[in-house]
Formats: C-alpha cells, structure tokens, sequence
C-alpha cells in the first residue's frame, strides 16, 4: 500500500558501510532500502527488510533484485556493465551507468576528464615493459603503476623508476596498466557534488584529506586552502556532476599543487569515505542528499553547523573507539563488519572541531 | 561471529516510530536490532532484519524472539507483565519490568510517585458513580475520568463536573478508572533522565510541551521556566529514575503551575515523542542514550548544539512535510506509516532555532 510519495524502496548494490549509511538516511525519509551483496555478512544486511546474497555477476538475481526496488544505486564501482545496462531497461541506476563506467576505468577517468579541459596528472596507458621504460625515460622519471580496474584503498598500485623497471614484479598485459607521474603535491582536497533530476547542482565545500598507504585516514572541513581554489575545486567537480549527467551525487578527489593549481586524482559516483564529516557538520548529509535527489525531494541549502575532523577506524586502531565514545564532541560509527582485519574501515569519528 | 564488543543484538517489542528510531541509533553503534510487532507494516519492519510478527500476548512467539537477542527493550507500554517476566529469566529487559508494570497503571503510577514525596495532580481511583459524584463534591469539581491502564494521546479520557455525571457515557466498572482533579497549569514541561549499569544519571534539560487533544503536537527547548524550576524539575526526573532502578531512559511529563511548583503528570520508561529534538539539538539522542545504556557503552556529558522545536506531523497535517523538506534549518523524519490517518503520528521535523 503506497498512501504518499515517500513510501518507495531503493535497492543497493552493495551493503557496505556506505550503502547502510545510504539506508539509514533513507529511512528517516519513509523510504526502504533492499540490498544487494555476494558478502552475507555485508554491514548493511543488519538493517535490510530484505538483502539478496548472491554474487554481482549473477545477473538473473540481480534483476529479480530490481524489479523488487523503485529505483537502484550502487555503493561501489565495481559491478558489471552489461547487467546493470540490462536492469536499466526497467528500473532507473542512479547516479547513472555512464558515470560508473568511466568510474571503473582509470584510463576511461582520466581521458574524459581532460576532454573536458580539466587538469588530470600527467599518464599513459602501458602495455609492456618497453611502454613503461619509454614513458619513463621521455615523460616523467617517476610514476605509479595503477591497474585500469578494481583498485580501490591503494590495492593494485606500485611505485616505479627508471632502475626499478627491471625489478618489477607486475605481469603487464595489455589495456590492464595505466602509468601516472608521481607528483608531488601541496594538499589533497575532495568535493562532493549533488546533482538533481531539474540538473540543478550544488556542492559541500571543499575538505582536505590526508592519507597513508593510499587509504584515507582523516578529512577536515574546512580545506586550509584559498577561496579562490575552493571555487575552482567546486567549479571541478560541478562540470563533471554536469557532463556526466548524474542524478545523484559524485566525489572527486583532486591534487592542490604549490601554486594552488588543481589536478583531478579520481572520481566515484557515490557516496565517498571523504564526505562522512556531513553527517554531523551539515544540515544534510552526503547520504541524504543522494537520496533525496533520486526520488527528486528538494535539497535545501547547505548550512555549515561545525568545522569537524573525520577520522577514519581502521582495523589496527578499530579500539581507539573506546575513547572517542565518552567525548562529548565525538560522533562515534561502528560499520557493524564481523572481522576486525588491518587496514580494513571498521568505522569512522567525526570530532566536531 | 562476534569479534567485537559492539557487534551484538537488541530485540525491541513494538515497531512503531520509536523502535524504529532506537534501530536507527543502535545501527549507528554496529548493534543489530530484532524487531516483535503485531502489525506487519510496522515503521521499523523496513530496517528490520529480523521482524517477527505475532500478537503481543503470543508468550511462545515473544519468548523464541528473545532468544536471537541479547537484550530486549520495549517502545511502548501495553505489553502483558506476565510473558515480560517469563522472558526475563533467560534475557534482561531494559529500562525494566517495575518501571514498566507502574507506567502501564496509572493509579500504581500516581502512589508509586506520590509515595517517592514527588506531587501529582489529585486523584481517585474511582469503581462507581457515586464514587465520581462523591469525588466531585469532597474533592474538586471538575476532573478528568481517565483509564488505569491502555490509554495514550488522550485516548480514553473524559472531561467531567457534577453537573455532566449523569450524562456519563462510560460503562464504570470496579479497578478500571481513576478521577484526576482538572487543573489549571502553567506549563507542561518534560524530562528526560538517562541512568546506566553503575546508576549513573544523567537528565537532558526540561522541554517545554504543547498538547492539543491530548496529543502532543510541539516541544521547545530550552523550555522557558526558571532554573530554580528547571534544577527541580530534573531532580524529579533523576530521583524516578533512580527509585524505579531503570538501566535506560524514562521520560517525566510534568505540569509547572503559576508558582512554578510541579506536579508530575505522568511517566514513560522509553524514548519519549516529546525526547525527538535531541535528535538534532544534541551530541547524543534519547534513542543513543538508551542504546548505550544497555550496551554499557559511554555516554558523554551531553552538549546542547542548538535551540529546536519539534512539530509533530499528524495524518490531517503531514502534508506540511513538504514545506520543510526545503528549509536548511529543518530535519524532516518520516515514520513510513502505510496509510495517513487523523490524529496519527506520520512523522515530525526538528527545526532548529
């Protein structure tokens, strides 16, 4: 029985810690979430009224999924192309398939960014050995191998020069590498853009994110940069939010260099580890705002309630929890994940500064 | 697999609006809630993993419930003591079975606080006509008949004087009202105390509340009174609390006359609709405060963030959600009631002042 327009059910690929932040947003609008995760102990799954576990590739249970669902997002990028392009023959994918593609494709990524005259790190696509000695010795002396694909929290990355190209231990295939010049940068900041079905975009203010062995363990809002990054950094990540014609939100994490110039890192249209701190800094969340775009509920403006520091509980510090729960500035989020494993996001702190 | 401390679970009787409010705030805490509710489209059946949905006085159903749980609590009153009982052999159950049992009878409620040299309004317990008639000459002239026990918003409650005891419509029978003197209040006020495993308590300040039909429909914080009036009004609070040996929440209406003296009017051991502004107005909410309570988890000192009111949207008002989903100074809740009714609680926004 649907007696008002907020009584609908949003189906999420993926029940991680952002698609049960997704749900819990979702719910203090009437709105049911299902989920969707090959893990059956997937943090989401706790608070799903009814949670499919099966594999992503499985496309005929990702469709019976759907068609359970009014409208499907996803929580992470990498799901299979063609089976979401098959569930969107009857049920809407927001922030949209285009958006995931280039998402799942750093090579993809990079190129659509820079078509769009904006600033990327300097890359190729490598296909051998010879590929990277080449670009090496002729471009940059010093980059980072990435897999096109799959990576995410650092995996999949190796650090190279010209004397350790000999040593590498990676078995490079074609169209599966892209080479990135190691750049050394000033500050590394994100933006998270919310796009509506009128196309109408607003932005959360610029962070600034500090992480270590590629994962992130801390965003601060405000970025200690100058207005006029700030405004080109939402300026970034509004004409991405545009032409990729997202319903939604997006996260673009960008390279503040010296002069203060930008280069774009990656995007993820998602909610992102770096949007956390708008649980308790903002009148509406990254989470919120996602949802309330999809079933087209106006977004308000966004009012600045505090300056906050979000720190990320990894599973080598998970217990650090403890002292953060007796702090009256603390917000404290446990994921609900059934194995504290190292370098795993067991939960996360937003410190209200 | 329980790997960590927090990684447990919470079975709540009943899934209306404050269950569903509790599971929101438990998930935050990677605590999983099971949910028991006669009415299979209770609120919180969509973040439910669990949902068992049997009658309340179904013993064998309430009793196998209780067993996936760890802890059990309760969202309303009119639960049968004796299956409480039975149940809380094998599983605790919070904020407790006294406070409970002296809730669910509003004559045992009125001696129990009496009796603790806390002031009520005057009563009688009432099991004739005459009794009435009686009460009305000796007494006060004008009262309210009201049900011992199963009343809520203003439900099963009578206005009466000498003049209309002819008139009376209700069928009295022996030990089932009582008669409560009418009077004249300055304010209605509330408070909320929290106590945890080591009597610890703590109490959110007193709001101010707004009742129309004897449903609420506005709470104000701060409340306008003194502090003289506000420092005794908690004390109340604290001293039920502690008398009552609750591990939990319970919430205290109180009634502060023109001398700003108070009379308690009537208690709940749960979340209470007049505890929602802490949703948005403080570090922590009433629903975290009874989570951590049971979970013996932390609770900070609590940090006032904002001033807030909070509007109830009822069935003939809930439309006017929609006004405030566009405010930057408003949260919008909504329960995800299947059919909006008159008088119903359908949802509520925090406003913040």
């Amino acid at each position: 029985m649907r007696k008002n327009k907020l009584n609908k059910t949003l189906g999420i690929i993926g029940g991680g810690q952002l698609g049960k932040m997704i749900g819990l947003a979702a719910a203090n609008l009437g709105i049911s979430c299902y989920f969707y995760d090959s893990d059956k102990n997937a943090p989401a799954q706790k608070i799903s009224q009814l949670f499919f576990n099966y594999s992503f590739d499985n496309k005929k249970k990702l469709e019976e999924f759907a068609k359970y669902c009014d409208f499907i997002t996803y929580e992470f990028e990498n799901i299979p192309l063609n089976t979401l392009h098959k569930i969107s023959k009857y049920r809407k994918i927001y922030p949209g398939i285009k958006a995931l593609q280039i998402s799942q494709d750093r090579f993809l990524e990079k190129s659509f960014i820079e078509n769009l005259g904006i600033k990327v790190t300097d890359y190729k696509k490598v296909n051998s050995l010879d590929d990277i000695s080449k670009t090496l010795k002729q471009k940059f002396k010093k980059g980072i191998i990435k897999t096109r694909r799959l990576g995410y929290d650092g995996k999949g990355q190796t650090i190279i020069d010209l004397n350790s190209v000999e040593n590498i231990k990676l078995k490079i295939k074609p169209n599966f590498y892209i080479l990135e010049k190691l750049i050394s940068f000033k500050k590394e900041i994100s933006v998270i853009a919310i796009r509506n079905k009128k196309g109408e975009i607003k932005t959360f203010e610029p962070t600034q994110n500090l992480h270590k062995k590629g994962i992130l363990r801390e965003t601060v809002f405000p970025a200690q940069i100058s207005k006029k990054c700030s405004l080109s950094a939402k300026n970034i990540a509004k004409k991405i939010a545009k032409e990729l014609n997202i319903v939604g939100i997006i996260a673009v994490e960008m390279f503040v260099l010296k002069d203060e110039s930008i280069l774009v890192n990656e995007i993820a249209p998602r909610p992102h580890n770096s949007g956390h701190w708008t649980i308790d800094a903002c009148n509406i969340s990254q989470f919120d705002a996602l949802v309330r775009s999809i079933f087209d509920i106006p977004i308000p403006q966004i009012k600045y309630l505090n300056n906050c520091k979000m720190i990320n509980l990894l599973g080598e510090n998970f217990n650090n929890y403890k002292k953060y729960l007796n702090k009256k500035n603390c917000s404290v989020y446990i994921y609900g994940k059934n194995k504290i494993k190292t370098d795993r996001k067991m939960g996360h702190v937003n410190l209200i500064l």
